[in-house]
């Protein structure tokens, strides 16, 4: 038997206007991803973001505003499944089934629900079986790949559990998935504004789509010091680089970091790095920003990409609720 | 404001053939709540099953048997919306999202879950989280009263604290449900064939359908004594007695009371009164057992029929499902 084309699945948090660190940590690959054979399965968890997000406005513009994004940085809803969640309710209930055959140990042992109660937050029900609605979106298209980080290989092992205790329940219903772990090559390093990592809860994060004032005031915010210009410099120790690292051609980047190195009368000061950097900034971000402006500016019309993209992820899904449903006695 | 017709929601377990004393403890009580004026939806809560039931044969068979029990019984489903549970996948949706406003403390609170894990079941999250599926069930069609036993008042309790959780969070989406517990008088005693309460894990069960050679068998382990036919007896000492009284209009069983009291020549014996208790027995129960084989001989047709009543129920879930999304930000 040939092996059947990988069916990839990654879902994605509607947290808030995406920042840099999202777009070098996980967008540029999740575009990129397209061009592995197989088929593409993206999804907006607006499901699972409810645990968190208490306000219906908030989330429904973080939706809008994430597949906006996504378009405008190149997922092409032709040759990928891009949807939000809540528009294949067949997941929740292959949850449903999927919460028949889990014992609650499986859950109790889960990193994310521990550490959050851990850390005093009172928790939902919702927080709590989180893993099992992970587990039906993975299941529910026959995903074989998710490139998911380290923190999330938990979720797909507890999947892989689940879907061997419905099927030897049950019979051969799910299809076992595997984690795919990133490369360490593929992982850029993002600091924040202020040298942290790059996060909204930190303020520190730079959105993607930032210009003008509000661009040149948050690159005002990376940390430097009150070394003179002609004063040679160490590049690594200048966060600047990290920067510039994520934006610059390599060539480029070099000789910025031979001048600073160098010192010496007409060697570039902080100011022209910021500024030098701002540039790059627009250069990359700027003809997205625009189409992300345009996306925007049609809700209506994002919202039907979105619906068309569930179409198709929603065929699979009713495929396997079926399939379920007949394997337990339910049709 | 006027008062809306209320709505009435019932949801019935598919654990086997229905007996004596399902008949006369809710079957019976459901036809007859048809004549009160109102909504009425009755659902076979097969998702519930699954949290016990293994065996995809045995519940189709008895999700299948026990909506020709019902209509055979007088279940009239042009009059009530009478279906499958999973034939308004809906409510799992709901139940997602009543999860996110739920705390955990308030199901670790459910007596149902707490027995069931003293009692040495391994628990499954389906059994753990039960109450909110129950809970969706109940508010998906704005039911606003809810026909319980006892033991499930505190589950009506929950969906109303559910309900509460939600509108406050999110506005006012879900109808308050109110429990209604059975009058005294409603209330039929119906032991089992050994004496104890009649229970399909006991053992001591009598299907309301069960004829000729089984049905004499069935009768004749109801216990009696070794006293002859002329000593008077008191009748409320005899377990024959129970079952003729649900089964023999007032003026005859006082009638044969009356002579077993009495004593002396000519008094019925055991041997009698269990004649005449299979003969009620047939007469009571004869024209819808042969309706009863009618409907199970034509499965598709049976089929047909509750999903002509999920069609209707399901108008009212997906409504309130859609303005559930809505004031989520989910649409």
């Amino acid at each position: 038997m040939s092996t059947p084309a990988p069916t990839f699945l990654s879902g994605i948090q509607p947290s808030g206007r995406p920042h840099l660190g999202n777009y070098f940590g996980a967008i540029r690959q999740h575009v990129d991803s397209l061009e592995e054979p197989g088929e593409h399965l993206f999804f907006i968890a607006d499901y699972h973001a409810l645990t968190t997000v208490k306000d219906a406005d908030t989330l429904r513009n973080n939706v809008r505003d994430l597949a906006a994004t996504y378009f405008a940085l190149g997922m092409d809803p032709e040759r990928a499944m891009f949807f939000r969640q809540s528009d294949v309710p067949e997941v929740t209930e292959i949850a449903w089934l999927l919460a028949t055959v889990t014992g609650m140990g499986l859950l109790e042992r889960a990193h994310s629900y521990k550490d959050k109660v851990a850390n005093g937050i009172k928790p939902s029900v919702g927080l709590f079986t989180y893993p099992i609605l992970m587990a039906a979106d993975i299941l529910a298209y026959d995903s074989t790949i998710v490139p998911v980080g380290k923190d999330q290989v938990q979720h797909v092992e507890m999947t892989q559990d689940m879907a061997t205790h419905f099927n030897s329940r049950h019979g051969e219903v799910f299809t076992r998935p595997e984690a795919r772990l990133p490369e360490r090559s593929d992982m850029a390093k993002v600091p924040g504004l202020d040298g942290q990592k790059m996060s909204k809860s930190y303020g520190n994060d730079l959105w993607v789509f930032e210009e003008g004032k509000a661009l040149k005031k948050a690159i005002g915010r990376i940390p430097t010091d009150s070394r003179e210009p002609s004063e040679p410099k160490d590049p690594s120790e200048i966060q600047l680089f990290d920067f510039l690292a994520l934006l610059l051609e390599d060539q480029e980047l070099q000789e910025w970091k031979d001048r600073v190195e160098a010192g010496g009368e007409g060697a570039p000061g902080y100011g022209h790095l910021k500024v030098r950097l701002a540039e790059a900034f627009d250069d990359h971000f700027g003809p997205a920003r625009a189409r992300y402006k345009e996306l925007m500016a049609d809700p209506a019309e994002l919202d039907r990409v979105l619906l068309r993209g569930a179409e198709k992820a929603r065929e699979r899904a009713v495929a396997v609720r079926d399939r379920a449903l007949q394997a337990c006695g339910l049709r």
